[in-house]
């Protein structure tokens, strides 16, 4: 699987990704809840926002490096937690990681991965920050969060915004399902949500699987168990970032989670401002959601991100072209993002502030 | 007629009644008037509102309960009065009901229904709302309204959005008549408005229609004649709201009857603020208009409705497979309120108030 | 040429006779200047805005009637003035004249008819206006004038927004030209502007085409010629509003020319409103531009018309069914208003006010 | 190559010359960078901007005559700069120049030009400007400035928003290369800048690139080494602008490069009046980017611009036409520009101001 020589940006890879692989996975990967309408906001949103250019500023030693809970990044990219990596390339998640590491993008393993974690620590030419879902039984989570401590994971990102399943219908009209081969081999033997509890409700929500969502509490709790850095992702009101900020949270990933869980939700770049002013600078707030160019990122930025999180697009690299075609597709985004800074006048990620951005319209 | 296994969400219904259907029958039924901008707007106005998300609040014991003028409803949805349904399913409105009952959800007979309403409300599972269109001659009303009356139903639901006919181009393009097996069964023998009177107009309508058109008079009359609750339906007018409470009317429609009627009034849930503001809690407002899916129920809901209307979505349900799909469409419904409901912090329909709701465009 | 049964809305209409008509002349009617934005523009700004329902109003003894200058209308619609109407009808004027008549609608003359003047308005079943245009000499301007008055027109119609042609690429790329037995009959043996000047342009228009072009100054001439009430059509700024009640003008018609001149003139009803508060009451404003349905009527009244002129669509209904397509799509829009002034609970043109309109989206 | 009867405004030419030219040369021409968001909003803007016409002023006398930096121009309108004019016609910028001349309109040979410099001017019918590219070594830029000011141009245009390359996706796609018959003559010998720098980053651009890239230093520089008018084009911030001012530059031209370089900035129209009102009047300003219609070219005259810049269109108009068609092309825009001032009521450049423009919708 060499590179296509025809994919001159992200967009291209998805091109050639779905002619690879079957329907059913494609609207795994691709698909959003319901109407999608969250889903093609998170890029219209992006599409919405303007670049105000400044000419002849001093670009020398311009760079975009940063530094972030462990992650020494050329660009301030991180490869998205994904679930089920083998479904598109026989590498799954090694070739994620290494390809990330190459680009010099940093990358965070799935509590879902369908390879096991201290492996994919082990093998990976860097540090790795884990994703983790908190479990029906808090004891599993604690096996999650000792695992990735002593496999050198660097941070938990601990994802709240999904305690029930999105409305996927792209993925029911497909008939998704997980072939053999993949499985989440961390989450092996824990317990699962069920529907179970009797009472009033005919649908299987409110008859039992929202029991096992997890709440505050388990944050506080979790927050005991590990010196890890934690950061919540899919934290999108300002009060929920005010909570978090007060029980020692270390970072925020503004997100909804790809348009995949709730549809209907604001753009996830239109929902980063408000969080920003909240947190006020106290800790570190990443969004994802809609990222394709380098004037994403760039717009992201200078909204009050410290990084961002790419998904889909990583995961048709690797459909298409396994760990080069990832390494591809971030060089890609970090020139992108390199030359959107230079013909913006900032030469480097500190310099990036709101004053890039202009009213649409004029 | 068993339920098709593609059929993931209520639009799903529409695709397949549409490829049952005869053309005509499909224009009565998804047809709107005039240039169906109003038709649209309905749709297109839930889809412009967002809703903001809450992480990790305690949903224990959620539900989505509510009771009202009689129904219990497990979920706050309620099947629209619409006419004639014996047009698509031998069973009719029986057919519709049942499903309703099945799903915990509340059902209203329409004035033209196309079974005896009598017949229908001693075969329902669950308690009946009528919907009335007041009568050229009141005797006609009083018959209708004492027939409910001993029927069982539990409220009456006045409609007063249609006092003449929409232009409904799409219907006439497509030459819908009623076929002979189906009639309104329930105004056998009642008088008709006709344009009779003389003057200059030379339309029909100035000519004698709006003559029989009811006025304010006919509303206190009626309600004299009846210890019914009774319901307004097609309200959108904040005065029209306000005299109808004057005039002790137990609860109010916002509606612009599905689009059918005047082409241009805004989307029903974009008419919903200003009504509930005026009734200010006194009365419970209910709407009707483009609800497809749980989150445009939260909406509603956030926009000050007690329960909302579904129309067109049931009646494709009902031709696809009868009662199973009506019930199959409203338990789509109810499960993905209660994961929208799940993913805003919201356990019970009276914790949902207009925080839940996000400007477009943050 | 009977009238085609599928025929509900003046939309139908169009697509009627573009089915009879040579390309060429489709482009003369239904085209607009260079890339036609106000042409769409005057549509789309009627289905911008938003009419509100009124319930169970007092609706006896409704009616649209208005009087105008000598025209007695049931209907407060007028067929504008359009150019040589032989091209699609042999009968051309006379049946347009007949067809309005018929409707109880008005009827405005071209100044460039292809039937003579005179003629026309002696046969013509009720009382016509006669419009306008100033010719380069003033002894031709005199001589129309004399002819109107004495033909028994009721008011002269100066139209002054089309001092130079516009810039129509449709009728251009479709190379229309005018058939041999279709002339301006009313002026032959006028003079013609022409590109004559010397001068550094090198366009025609600068080179001499604006010099026949009129000024305020033949307004004042004008005025003092004719004791005919005299109406101005064209007129959108308020300022030129103002100056036009200065020189003593009876009425104003706001129009951007159907969108044929100027392209990139705000839609017609959108200019409406400043000028109507300009006129304040004054004297009778009219417009045109976009009008095609009762709703598009009843809005251009509650901003301040007094009544509404119709152009393309009577064209295509010329084409189509002669006198009685134009008798029939004015019947079709008098009845699609009164049941519009009937949901919105005015029973008179007189109660018609802003208070029917809502603003879009709530 | 004559012009063809059918075209009759400036996108005409672009549909001819389509048909004649390979993809990747249309890649080039036609396309912008990355999503081309820009290139296209360079003209919706265009087109959200609504125009006031002004009836029965006087005209007489009327001209759109102007002179700039040694152009006199019958018309406010210059060729833009573009480069390798070769690639579509053998007479290259010899034939741009001729056309624009026979149009009155001005014209600007690109730093790029695909033919001698000096040949060039001398062939010229009327004078012309020098877009002149900052080369990595001041030495390079001497010798072009000087070859200019021996040749006769009458001001240089030093396009200061293309320090990098945009990310031209489209052409990359189109895998475009320059032909051996065509070059940058007058750059012949010149050093490029290229990407050696070692460091963090992986990307060319940050890898040594931007070292190239010219600064205020260079601009301060420039103008000690010419008397010649200097010109900054892509100036689009207003601090850039007032700092342009600060160092003695003689005009500005507010451009985004017709979307080719970063996409995502605002429409160059929507760009103007900021920059229009910091200038305030001191040097002239012009702009480019989107316009084709006469009535651009008044929206953009309205909104501060004493003249504007038109590039792809004569590209095109090159490639159907030669020097013929670059002239038809001018001499259409000259006369919708009339028509749009008639019209407007505006005899003159100078009567031309922000009163012109309505607000879009009323
Ligand atoms: C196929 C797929 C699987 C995902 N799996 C997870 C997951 O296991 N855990 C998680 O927190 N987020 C998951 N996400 C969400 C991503 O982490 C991320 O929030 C989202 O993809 C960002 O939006 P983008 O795809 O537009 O870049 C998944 C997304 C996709 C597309
Ligand atoms: C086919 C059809 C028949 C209807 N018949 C009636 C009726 O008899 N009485 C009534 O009050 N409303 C009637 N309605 C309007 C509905 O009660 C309801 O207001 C509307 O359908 C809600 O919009 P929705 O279809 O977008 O959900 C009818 C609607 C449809 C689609
Ligand atoms: C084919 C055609 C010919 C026209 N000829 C004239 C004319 O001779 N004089 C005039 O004042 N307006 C003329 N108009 C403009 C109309 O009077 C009127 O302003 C316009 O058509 C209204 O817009 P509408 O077509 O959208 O209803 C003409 C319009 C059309 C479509
Ligand atoms: C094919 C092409 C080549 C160009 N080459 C140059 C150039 O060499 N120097 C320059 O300053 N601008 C160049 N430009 C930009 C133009 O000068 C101008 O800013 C732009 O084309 C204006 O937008 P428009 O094409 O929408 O009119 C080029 C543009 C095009 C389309």
């Amino acid at each position: 699987m060499p590179i296509p020589p025809d994919i001159v940006c992200l967009d291209d890879y998805e091109r050639h990704a779905r002619a690879l692989l079957p329907a059913d996975i494609q609207a795994y990967i691709g698909g959003g809840a319901a109407d999608m309408t969250t889903l093609r906001d998170n890029r219209d949103a992006f599409a919405r926002l303007r670049l105000l250019p400044r000419v002849l500023g001093n670009l020398r030693d311009a760079s975009a490096a940063a530094s972030l809970f462990g992650l020494t990044l050329e660009t301030p990219v991180i490869a998205a937690p994904m679930a089920w990596q083998k479904l598109v390339h026989p590498e799954g998640e090694f070739a994620m990681a290494t390809g990330a590491a190459a680009a010099g993008a940093g990358c965070i393993a799935s509590c879902q991965a369908s390879v096991d974690m201290t492996e994919l620590a082990r093998n990976s030419p860097a540090p790795l920050w884990f994703q983790l879902y908190l479990q029906p039984r808090r004891d599993d989570t604690l096996a999650l969060v000792q695992r990735a401590g002593d496999a050198g994971y660097r941070a938990l990102v601990v994802t709240v915004d999904a305690p029930v399943n999105g409305v996927r219908n792209a993925e029911q009209r497909a008939g998704f399902h997980l072939p053999a081969h993949v499985r989440s081999v961390n989450l092996a033997g824990f317990a699962q949500a069920a529907a179970t509890r009797a009472g009033p409700a005919r649908s299987p929500v409110f008859r039992g699987l929202v029991d096992a969502a997890p709440s505050w509490d388990d944050i506080v709790w979790l927050r005991e168990q590990t010196r890890l850095p934690l950061l919540l992702k899919g934290v999108t009101h300002p009060d929920d970032a005010g909570r978090a900020l007060d029980l020692g949270v270390d970072g925020l990933i503004v997100s909804n989670h790809g348009g995949r869980v709730l549809d209907g939700v604001p753009a996830a770049i239109d929902l980063l401002p408000a969080v920003a002013r909240r947190v006020d600078g106290r800790i570190p707030v990443l969004m994802d959601g809609g990222v394709r160019r380098g004037t994403d990122v760039l717009k992201a930025l200078a909204l009050g991100a410290r990084a961002v999180l790419v998904g889909r697009p990583l995961y048709w690299a690797l459909a298409t072209a396994g760990a080069a075609g990832v390494a591809h597709a971030l060089a890609i985004l970090a020139t992108e993002l390199e030359a959107a800074m230079a013909l913006t006048g900032r030469p480097a990620l500190a310099a990036i502030d709101a004053s890039v951005l202009a009213r649409p319209h004029g």
